[in-house]
């Protein structure tokens, strides 16, 4: 600690691309700490979205005209660029535009999964999954009979890596992983596990959720089958995730939405299906919100990606310190100091999560409770569900502050 | 025709509400006429996709925080307003909020059509269907066995009902019917369809990506089981499309996507589902999107859906009038003056769709030329492709005049 956030980054003149931010309730500026959940969009993002609107909108791929020429380039440019975020050397043929995270999952699930997996397959899961992943394997396992299986996360957080290596065999068909978990902030080592996988010809599938928007993620370096991840969780919009899939794999694939767009030829009784990415882009597509997602990739690399990673991490040990020297503070996952996503779980012993998360929102303190999706993992904490602060660019000391200030209220009142 | 459009709508008024229709090409101002592909996007609109993200963008159902609470509001409501916007009287139980029409349909098919066909079934479908439905339900039937058959399009482009009573029969499971024709603009008669399907027992499914923008549709009059729309045909933002269903329907079905937000209870072995229809919105929802399209819910109805058909239906009886004086000109679908959609498909001897449109770009004229995504179709036309022109609220006699003087110039290039 003791370092200046000024060392890495101009806060103060980030925040002035965050309007949000000067939201006051009852008086008190907010303090934002849900950024897991959703972050906050900056103007270059928000001023693509107004000007494609007022200057561009049209449907793309089948325009001759002017307008649908430039949304066409626009929109499958984002493609390339999102494609150079992830180091996605294949550019757009392997980058495929979904809704959000969960439809990502659901698509390899459904296009993979449902034509691959049988009753001697399995797929290995860990108890640190977010519901997208686990309940979408959990119910393609049941209609296929294959079995899913759970690498087990240690006391101190982390995965137990003998058991994966236990679990994971010739007879496992895929890998699904969270390279950051929402709950615990735990660094999964999702290259070993690559590795592993690898090593009998599985598959891994990595929940990217909450490591591409808050740190340096190179697929290539990750040696990752496919990649999923969202835009609203990293400056861009609602509406809009990705799917990352080598393109070998992207190409054997069967499609997974049909319709309009994703198809070459359709007679009367079958069709034939349309190059990579658009195979999997059903539809007319989400072409507003992969505009603004190209844009807020080039938002966050103009900050820097490393210095996005040092400054949350700071403040999560920050916030760990702080909560630590509480004794009536249980914080879950790795512990300060440790590598670890800038976010932190934790619960006071005598305030539900969903009271504390209340009266922290009388302070303007906007944190999230409840069971972040890992239902699961909260049943091995032993609990029903946890507060959790989280982190982006625009966050302070300051702010870390102002929430230990509130707890503290909180169990006065309490008391 | 000699009406003056003014009795109908203040045109002029409304196209300051669009500033994209102010831009040129070559000194020449923009004439919009692909609204069928996608229809511009009102300032009301842009402001309140702006207005989110600078003032609630939070997630939503979840946080117990003011701006979570505020965004939750605003996206829980949205689904009541385009319930009312349709006539849906069970409110946003019967709205799912998915990215496009295209998804509605793949939801449908999914959820409902790989747990409920086999090989006895039939789904019943019309020669006129978007690739949406056609190859949706052409690959749904060949996972289950299930068995396609079309409802003959006749010479005068409307549906062979005495083939539709035919055709459906107690084998029907489905019968999935385009509302209006994208590229007939034929009007179908879903309701009597919903009468037929009923009698047998099948569910009907509606197609309304060219009706719910374009004329007052009530889903209750007409007795859909299903209804799938998209918001960036009808003034609202690319990346959203609407499902309703009925709520008894709905509930008995199984969910599609998997993830956080449509659970209630989930263990490492098995999930419950949550309640409608957060059943079938997994993940993130598009928030921003369907607040954006419950906006343009108002902006629609402050102008009229009435008044709105009528404008397109004298523009597309204009623009059917002024084509077939030309001798050299076909076009496709019912003739002016019967009831039909606000477009017209067409093209010349003596110049192909693609080449008219690339030539008609050079005036500044935008309209659409290939397969509509219904290439079957274009196939009993005996044509590979046709030229589009297809009208909204904007859009003036002027506009149709300067297509058909921009026709007469391509044709005298090719002479």
């Amino acid at each position: 600690m003791g370092h200046s956030e000024s060392e890495l980054l101009d806060v103060a003149s980030i925040r002035e691309d965050f309007p949000i931010l000067q939201r006051e309730f009852d008086g008190e500026q907010v303090v934002y700490l849900d950024n897991a959940a959703t972050t906050q969009t900056p103007e270059p993002v928000v001023e693509t979205i107004a000007d494609y609107y007022r200057t561009t909108n049209a449907n793309v791929h089948r325009g001759l005209h002017q307008l649908s020429q430039e949304a066409s380039v626009a929109y499958e440019d984002a493609h390339d660029r999102v494609a150079e975020f992830i180091g996605a050397s294949g550019e757009r043929e392997e980058i495929v535009f979904t809704k959000n995270t969960t439809e990502s999952e659901n698509l390899v699930a459904y296009a993979w999964g449902l034509n691959e997996l049988g009753p001697e397959d399995e797929v290995v899961l860990t108890e640190m999954e977010h519901h997208a992943s686990l309940v979408t394997w959990q119910q393609i396992a049941k209609r296929t009979g294959a079995t899913c299986r759970y690498i087990s996360v240690q006391e101190d957080g982390t995965l137990d890596m003998d058991h994966a290596r236990e679990l994971i065999t010739d007879d496992t068909a895929m890998v699904s992983v969270v390279h950051v978990s929402n709950t615990l902030g735990t660094v999964n080592p999702v290259s070993e596990l690559a590795d592993i996988a690898h090593d009998h010809d599985a598959y891994i599938f990595v929940d990217g959720a909450q490591s591409v928007p808050n740190r340096p993620v190179d697929v290539e370096a990750i040696d990752a089958d496919f990649l999923a991840f969202s835009g609203h969780k990293m400056a861009g919009p609602t509406g809009i995730g990705v799917l990352y899939g080598k393109k070998h794999i992207l190409e054997e694939m069967e499609p997974y939405l049909y319709g309009g767009e994703m198809i070459k030829k359709v007679t009367f009784e079958d069709a034939t299906w349309n190059d990579l990415p658009w195979k999997f882009e059903a539809g007319t597509p989400v072409i507003c919100q992969g505009i603004a997602l190209a844009e807020a990739c080039d938002y966050l690399d103009d900050i820097g990606m490393e210095r996005i990673q040092r400054h949350e991490q700071r403040l999560a040990d920050y916030a760990m310190e702080r909560l630590v020297e509480q004794n009536d503070v249980e914080t879950y996952g790795p512990s300060a100091g440790d590598e670890r996503g800038g976010l932190v779980a934790f619960n006071l012993d005598s305030v539900h999560a969903h009271d504390l998360s209340s009266i922290l929102n009388d302070s303007a303190v906007a944190i999230r409770a409840g069971d972040h999706c890992t239902q699961p993992l909260h049943d091995k904490l032993g609990v029903a569900a946890s507060a959790r602060a989280s982190f982006y660019v625009y966050n302070t000391r300051e702010e870390v502050d102002k929430l230990v200030e509130a707890i503290d209220d909180a169990r006065q009142l309490f008391a």
